[in-house]
C-alpha cells in the first residue's frame, strides 16, 4: 500500500493494522516528524518515501528507497507506486492533490483527510472511497441496499458542551483543548468544541453518500457514533468503542477485517446511559451554516480557510475563542456568492488565499 | 396468500399490509371470533376458510368459500391453496402443525406462531422463515454476510420490573396484566412479567440463526428491539417504533416494504435515554433456565406446556404469580431426562400431555 501521513495518530495505526494483515508498505509519505518516519523505513522496508520539505532530506536514512519531495512528490510517488490501495492520512488543504492522483490512477482510497471533500468533494467520485473515521465508517457499515431517509452522525459536544453559551466567548486555548471523549491533534480538537469538525463531516457524508438529508445530534458517550434512518421507518445505529483500528482495518481489507475480532466489544450493560440532544446554535454558532454548506458545498472552502487562519490565531493566543466563530461566519458571508466561480482545482488555490488574507484582515 | 389467524392483532395487520401491498387473501383460517371472520370474508372474498370448531359452522358466511374443520382442516387448506405465502399466525400449541406442513409443500413461511420453535425448532429448517416480531426481525435487519459474535435481544421487562422480587411472588393477574408497553393478549402479558416469553424469543432466535450466542438485556423503553455484536468488535441496533407492521410488511414482500414508509420513524431527540439492564433472577427467577434451553432445547416443550398450564391457574385465581414459576421450574427438573426420547411429532404431543398432567398434578 501507499500510506500517506505515516508519523500521525492514523499512520501509525494504519501501519500497526497492515502488520496484523500482512499488506507490504510499498511508499510512505511524512512531514516533520521524520525521526519517527526513519524507525518506519527501518522497520517496514518502503520501496519510495515523499517528505514535505527539502531542508529534512539530510536526516533521512532512506536505506536505498527513493526519495520524493513536496506536495508534488507526494503526486508522483503515487503515479510511480504499484500499489492499488492508497491511505490518504495527510492532514489538511495538502490532501486534496494526493486524493485526486489517486483516483486519477484508479487506486481505491482510503480517505482520513478530511479536507479532500471539504473542500473538492464536488470534483471527486467517491464510489473508490472507503471512509476512515468513526462516523462515516458507521454510516458506511451500516448502509447497504435500504432506500435512505436520513443518515444520522453524532457530535460528542467537545469541550464546552457543559459551559454556558455566555461563557463559551472568552475560553482560551488551554480551556478548548480539554476534550471529553477522544486524545486527538490541537486542530481537531478545536474543531470539536467549535462544531466545525462537525460541519465538516456534514460534508464528507453528502459527497460520500450522495445523499442530502444529514443531520448531527449530540450523543455525549462517544459510544454511538452513525444511525441512518431508512424510508420504511427502522432506525439502526453502529455502536464501538472510541478506537479508529476498526475503520483502518476496513479500508485496508474488508474480507480480514470482518473476520477479525480488530477491537474490543462495547460492555452495554456498563456504558452511560444514551442520550441524543440537538445542537444547540446558542452554543454553537457555526452551526448555523449546516444548511447552507449542504446547498452551497463549495463554501467548504471558505469555511476550512477562514477556520483554519482562526485555530490558528486563537492557539497563538491572539484571539479569544468567540472570535473563531464570528472570523468564519463573516467570511462566509463575503464569499458566499464568490465561491459560485470555482471550477477547479486553481480556483480552489486561488480562494482559499482570497480567504485566508480577508480573515487575516478580520483579526 | 394463505393467513392463519386472521382475528388476532397480528392477523388484522396482516389484512391491512396485504391490501396496502395488493396482495390476495387466497385462504383464511381463525379460532372463535366468528363474526370479525365473516367481515374480513365479505371484504377480502378468500376462496377458502378454516375454522377450528365445527359448532361454529352455522355462524359463517362463507360467500361460496370452502370451509375446512378444526387442526387437521388447517393443514388441508394449506396444502390445497396454490399461494407460495403462509402467515401463520395462530397462538399456542395449535401452529406447529401447520408451520410443518407449510415448509412441506415448500412455502415461505412468515412466522408469527412462537410454539412452532419453540417445542419443534429441532425438527425445522429456518431458512424459508421470515419471522414476525420485533426482536428477531430485527436480528434478521441487522444481520448480513458480517460473522456474528453475540445476537442480543432486548425485553421490557414487563408489568413487575419495579416491583421489589419479594413482593412478585404474590402477585394477581390485576397486577401482572398491566404490561408497561405494548397493548398485547392476555397470555404474553403474564409470560412478559416472568420472562417465559424472553425464553420463547432465545429459543426462536438460536433455530432462526442457528446460533447459541444469544443474550436478552431489559430496555426500558422498548424502542431497541435486538443488537447484534459482530467479530469485528462493532454493535448494531434496530429502533423502531412499536408497531408490528414493519416486521409483517417484510414478511409480505421484502421490495415493496423497504421502498414503504411502513412505519413512523422513531424522534431520537424525543426519547427516554436508553439504558441496558441485565435480567435478575431475584426478580425473574425462570431466567434461569436460559443456558439449559440453549443446550437442550427440547426443553422448550415442557415450558411451554408447564408454562401454559401455570398461566391458566393463574389467570382464573386459582394460584399467584410466584407459583408459576415454582411450576415451570418443578416441571422441567422432572421431564429435564425425559425430553431426549423426542424424536418426532407424536412424541412431542405426548410428552406435552404428561408435562401437563404432571403440572396440574403440583396445584
Amino acid at each position: 500500500m501507499i500510506l500517506l501521513g505515516s508519523t500521525g495518530s492514523i499512520g501509525v495505526n494504519t501501519l500497526i493494522m497492515a502488520q496484523k494483515f500482512n499488506i507490504k508498505v510499498e511508499s510512505l509519505s511524512a512531514g516533520r516528524n521524520i525521526e519517527l518516519l526513519n524507525s518506519q523505513i527501518a522497520k517496514y522496508r518502503p520501496k519510495k518515501i515523499a517528505i514535505i520539505h527539502e531542508e529534512d532530506i539530510h536526516k533521512l536514512t532512506p536505506q536505498g528507497a527513493k526519495i520524493y519531495v513536496g506536495n508534488e512528490g507526494i503526486c508522483e510517488m503515487i503515479a510511480e507506486s504499484s500499489s492499488s490501495l492508497v491511505v490518504n492520512a495527510i492532514v489538511g488543504f495538502g490532501g486534496l492533490d494526493p486524493t485526486l492522483t489517486a483516483l486519477k490512477y484508479n487506486k481505491k482510497l482510503a480517505l482520513a483527510n478530511k479536507e479532500s471533500l471539504v473542500i473538492g468533494g464536488w470534483m471527486i467520485d467517491a464510489s473508490k472511497i472507503i471512509p476512515i473515521d468513526s462516523e462515516h465508517f458507521g454510516l458506511w457499515y451500516l448502509s447497504g441496499s435500504r432506500p435512505i431517509k436520513k443518515l444520522i452522525i453524532t457530535a460528542s459536544g467537545g469541550a464546552f458542551r457543559d459551559i454556558s453559551s455566555k461563557e463559551i466567548p472568552t475560553k482560551k486555548p488551554i480551556d478548548a483543548l480539554k476534550h471529553p471523549n477522544w486524545k486527538m491533534g490541537k486542530k481537531i480538537t478545536i474543531d470539536s468544541a467549535s462544531m466545525v469538525n462537525k460541519l465538516f463531516e456534514i460534508l464528507e457524508a453528502k459527497w460520500l453518500f450522495r445523499y442530502d438529508e444529514i443531520e448531527a445530534y449530540i450523543e455525549r458517550s462517544s459510544n454511538i457514533h452513525a444511525l441512518i434512518e431508512f424510508l420504511d421507518g427502522s432506525l439502526v445505529a453502529h455502536f464501538a468503542t472510541p478506537d479508529m483500528k476498526l475503520p483502518i482495518a476496513y479500508a485496508l481489507d474488508t474480507l480480514q477485517a470482518k473476520n477479525t475480532p480488530v477491537i474490543d466489544g462495547i460492555d452495554i450493560l456498563n456504558i452511560p446511559p444514551i442520550k441524543f440532544e440537538p445542537i444547540d446554535i446558542k452554543k454553537y454558532p457555526l452551526w448555523e451554516l449546516k444548511e447552507s454548506l449542504i446547498k452551497n458545498p463549495k463554501l467548504g472552502i471558505v469555511l476550512n480557510a477562514s477556520n483554519e487562519i482562526a485555530v490558528e490565531y486563537f492557539l497563538n493566543h491572539k484571539i479569544n475563542f468567540g472570535n473563531i466563530s464570528s472570523i468564519v461566519l463573516k467570511s462566509i458571508e463575503r464569499f458566499d456568492r464568490e465561491v459560485n466561480r470555482v471550477q477547479n482545482k486553481n480556483d480552489i488555490s486561488e480562494i482559499d488565499k482570497e480567504v485566508r488574507e480577508f480573515s487575516k484582515s478580520l483579526i
